[in-house]
């Protein structure tokens, strides 16, 4: 079972997870020589939690997205928190979820690169998850994400997104949630939608505008052609699984044509693809209202190239450098067609 | 001109400096086939800004020590800060320091591997430019680090520190401090002095103890095999500035065997070393004293090993998994003999 530990100088909390220094990898040490998330290899994941399928039973062939417990979990479901101090300290058991989105039956097609309408199907399974884990009373936050390339630490590399469920509120969604709130409290506006609007104003770091979603090259990137994504005002939700089906239809256009732009503009692009959404618990209300709209924070993706290495300033001091202004890499990714 | 950024939803300072995109490196892309900081090459640095040699002329070949500026700065030291706002965002130009300890002659030879005396020198060497920074008053804060293989991030692999002098408190070291003088508040203690008290008495994650410093593997590491030093609680102090020589002595003792220790136990240990310091602004005075006695810092090292990758978890939640106990690395490390 992995614990989860507070570090009482930063507030992180972190995860010990013996059981994952034993897991498979593509490549390098550990190496299989099959990909347990091809069709046919069914059995060699724990049984599906989830699955798109035409036809057939659980755990046969005919999906066109599989959701599987990861084998070597992070977070493991079963069990109670067990939350203590020990010293000066605090512990709890490492319970929640940790489960493996395959994208799709081709081994080598990423989610920007299969069909529009696989895209949709794993953006919805993905929805379909976290709308079951957010009924799970000992957890607090989902995250979802995606690695892409060995710089940005797969291990397997048949496609796959990985969904976290976790009985804290991670660190940077907790650091995100608490500038939403104390602008909330200043302005009874949300942050992302006001920057969100000042943004399709100035239009210097926009890469592209949906119906309902821009992708922006932050003004504040920790990496070169970072990329944010993020629903427009009009369809501010602090909860990924509130978006509804036209959004979703955007978003994947939006996601699919971010995607294939960055890859098109560069050579090499190891990414890390971050989807934050509000925590389970309840937000600031409305003043005056006495009712909570969730109105202090707004979901969004984050798609952070791995081209720069993370070295001493960026680890030990979270100050980031890279040499490419934002409003260059937008415009860049704009003129870029694909 | 490098530009500092603050991110409005999470208020890192981030650098964008765009003459890094080309430095040169010792392999890959930009690869030099010599090396600057040998002896000899003086003239392909700049000229140096301090150095520590028995006889001879600024310049030459007669170091010791030497320091120099970086030639392609994340900070650079002329001019204003020239601070403003652009829209909703903050900005400033990079002014402040970026200075490489090139730390001895040797090619090869690592901190851990000079003599007792050069490692000496090395360090006495930052500390004499940390106070000469101190002096500007542009300045807020100090970071001293260190590189360690490929995955650390160096671009040259002739043995040299890192010190950075910044316009700004870096996020990490905000963070910390945040949490020493919430601690204080409290306590009036100094949060570092009483977790170096409880690791002494409970000693499961002692890696070894000086004279007035100890190395611990930290209870919540987010690395496999991550090392914390700092001085015990007898000898708080905010300010690395402020270290004696006696002080000193023990330190590098303690460093010098920790790192040794580490790199016998360990295959493969690229890593980061960074030294936290106090910024220069003034702390929380004793309560009933109206004096400042920095009460609310204490300078450290973190030593954190670049075994496993930073992936999205690591990045996008800053929730960081390895597989590793800290009991069981500290005990390691204590049963490591070098």
């Amino acid at each position: 079972m992995p614990d989860l530990r507070l570090d009482p100088l930063t507030k992180r909390w972190i995860d010990i997870a013996p059981e994952r220094g034993k897991r498979p990898r593509s490549s390098g040490d550990n190496r299989i020589n099959f990909c347990p998330f091809c069709p046919g290899n069914e059995d060699k994941t724990p049984p599906e939690i989830f699955a798109i399928r035409p036809y057939g039973v659980s755990n046969d062939s005919n999906w066109k997205v599989r959701v599987v417990p990861n084998m070597f979990p992070v977070l493991q479901i079963e069990g109670d928190l067990d939350r203590k101090a020990e010293g000066p300290y605090r512990k709890m058991r490492g319970v929640g979820a940790h489960e493996i989105i395959i994208e799709s039956p081709d081994h080598f097609q990423h989610i920007h690169q299969v069909p529009f309408e696989q895209a949709k199907l794993i953006l919805n399974a993905a929805k379909e998850r976290m709308i079951d884990l957010r009924g799970d009373k000992r957890l607090l936050c989902l995250l979802l994400f995606k690695n892409y390339g060995g710089e940005a630490g797969i291990s397997l590399e048949h496609p796959h997104l990985q969904l976290y469920a976790y009985p804290i509120t991670p660190f940077e969604v907790a650091l995100e949630l608490q500038s939403c709130q104390d602008y909330f409290r200043t302005n009874i506006s949300c942050l992302l939608c006001d920057l969100a609007e000042h943004e399709s104003q100035v239009s210097s770091r926009m890469v592209l505008e949906g119906l309902h979603h821009i992708a922006i090259c932050p003004y504040a990137s920790r990496f070169p052609y970072e990329v944010m994504i993020m629903p427009k005002p009009a369809g501010h939700k602090a909860f990924f699984t509130e978006i509804e089906d036209l959004q979703m239809t955007d978003l994947v256009q939006v996601l699919q044509l971010t995607l294939k732009k960055m890859e098109r503009a560069l050579d090499f692009w190891p990414h890390n693809l971050v989807l934050h959404t509000a925590p389970f618990f309840e937000h600031s209300p409305v003043p005056n209202k006495g009712e909570t709209v969730n109105l202090d924070f707004h979901w969004h993706i984050h798609i952070l190239p791995r081209i720069t290495k993370i070295a001493g300033s960026e680890l030990g001091a979270q100050f980031f450098i890279h040499p490419i202004y934002p409003e260059l890499a937008a415009k860049n990714l704009r003129e870029t067609t694909v």
